[in-house]
């Protein structure tokens, strides 16, 4: 059980459990398979905010939901994430050598060993959701949440938009989108999840969630790209202006950095608004406003 | 429902449907993803011999199943072979420039689309599982055969491993066991995931089946070494001698042609005795020596 008030207690916990969850599923003794099992575990150990997992946690639990299924799910969805880090750091993506101050997957490993790792631990996720202890219609029910927010209308296809936003300046419109398919789609998909593995059949409930999480996901890149202006390289641990340095298109193409904290302000309301009607959501609401006001 | 006599009729029959099925299933208007649906298209609409496919269909037809759930999970496996082809062509892979006389995908649309179109698929198949007309349980177990077949512990575990056999010479032990991982076990999970479809829970049935995959996927990759080395360039449609010539270990570096092929026929008769029991099997007792026999 996760703490219900603290959202920064609860999201400690949550990393804690999610990462020993992910440590469990990528041990293997198997020498055959020990290389591949080893990169997998060097990306999806690699610490980070962990902020899908604990959404999921924090909504099933918010929901009544059992912790164990929604575990599994939390670090299927982390999988997820981890996967398309690995493939975005490739050289013929974004080409980073480094993550988080460590050297991306493919600088350690090497490029083909780093496409296998993530298609590998892509594949796992599935496979996890598969075998969590929830029933049948449960897991489908996530296997579905999962693989649409991950594929070609969702992650895939915003990073494919991405990319082409590099050569064509994308209109704010398409901003939007590219960053609803690129990133909000799992975050709305790790909410969906916490409500799946809690069981919530409840159209209304289902709604409230998809909304905080589509709040929380779309302030979150706002906020991002303003501290990218203004923000202080020394707290972000990297180096700021780099949008610009790349010639990326970004909210502040569109509007004041004010316009943009309005939105985030509104878009935070929204979330909270939303979730505010249900007892013990208050962790959740601070949760946004965390998001919200973050300095790094 | 496909010809249950003739093996020739009833694989055509099979990959004008799974074809069918994956043109719908990767047709998209929406102007923002066509890119990324145009990529995945021209890898999964290629052609090829659509033997996965054809095993899920034919399998699921044996047994009983409804032809719906069936080409569902058979546009599925179709979408995995696709995906870890395309993958496996990237310049840091097998660096291929040309599939079955075609350009392969990166060299059409680019060595990120290429991966993005390949995590795609993956991530589809899974969807299109979900999606499929069967009761929740039957496509869990879906997800599971295939995820499992498809992950670390198979197909992109047996990837790894061939990778690793270019470095180092492989025993003959770890050789089968690469094979058995890299092109068998999707093989394998093909015909488990025709028996799901059907709705088997048989342990026996399921033991056949898998005994049947395990046999024809077995003998398939022993008369491709053999091919390779005593083929006729002109029926096979590309160069004999390649893996002699990229330094491969294969069958024929641990044994003589006659000993490689006797193997072939010992594994196709297992093949066949483990289907025969069942009324109706005789098209994929055809299709077990055809592989064996054919010549290119």
């Amino acid at each position: 059980m996760m703490d219900m008030f603290n959202w920064q207690n609860a999201s400690q916990q949550a990393a804690v459990l999610v990462e020993k969850k992910l440590a469990d599923l990528l041990g293997e003794r198997d020498q055959d398979f020990s290389l591949l099992f080893e990169g997998m575990r060097y990306s999806a150990l690699a610490g980070g905010k962990r902020i899908r997992p604990f959404l999921t946690l924090s909504i099933a639990q918010l929901f009544g939901g059992d912790e164990e299924p929604a575990l599994s799910f939390a670090a299927a969805v982390e999988m997820v994430h981890t996967y398309s880090l690995i493939h975005d750091d490739l050289p013929c993506m974004d080409d980073d050598d480094y993550r988080r101050g460590r050297l991306t997957n493919h600088k350690v490993y090497g490029e083909a060993e780093a496409v296998l790792a993530g298609d590998a631990l892509l594949t796992m996720a599935f496979e996890v959701i598969a075998n969590a202890p929830a029933d049948a219609d449960c897991r489908i029910r996530a296997v579905h949440a999962l693989s649409s927010a991950a594929g070609a209308r969702g992650m895939v296809g915003g990073q494919m938009m991405d990319m082409k936003a590099e050569r064509e300046t994308p209109s704010l419109a398409t901003l939007r989108r590219l960053h609803d398919c690129k990133t909000g789609a799992l975050i709305r998909a790790s909410a969906a999840l916490g409500c799946i593995a809690a069981g919530v059949q409840d159209e209304d409930i289902l709604a409230s969630c998809h909304t905080y999480a589509n709040g929380i996901g779309r302030a979150f890149q706002i906020v991002d790209d303003i501290l990218d202006v203004y923000g202080d390289s020394r707290l972000l641990g990297k180096n700021t202006g780099q949008d610009a340095k790349d010639g990326k298109t970004t909210y502040l193409s569109y509007m004041t950095k004010q316009e943009a904290m309005q939105e985030a302000v509104t878009l935070t309301e929204q979330a909270k608004d939303a979730l505010r009607p249900y007892r013990g959501s208050e962790m959740l609401l601070s949760f946004a406003d965390a998001l919200l006001n973050r300095e790094k």
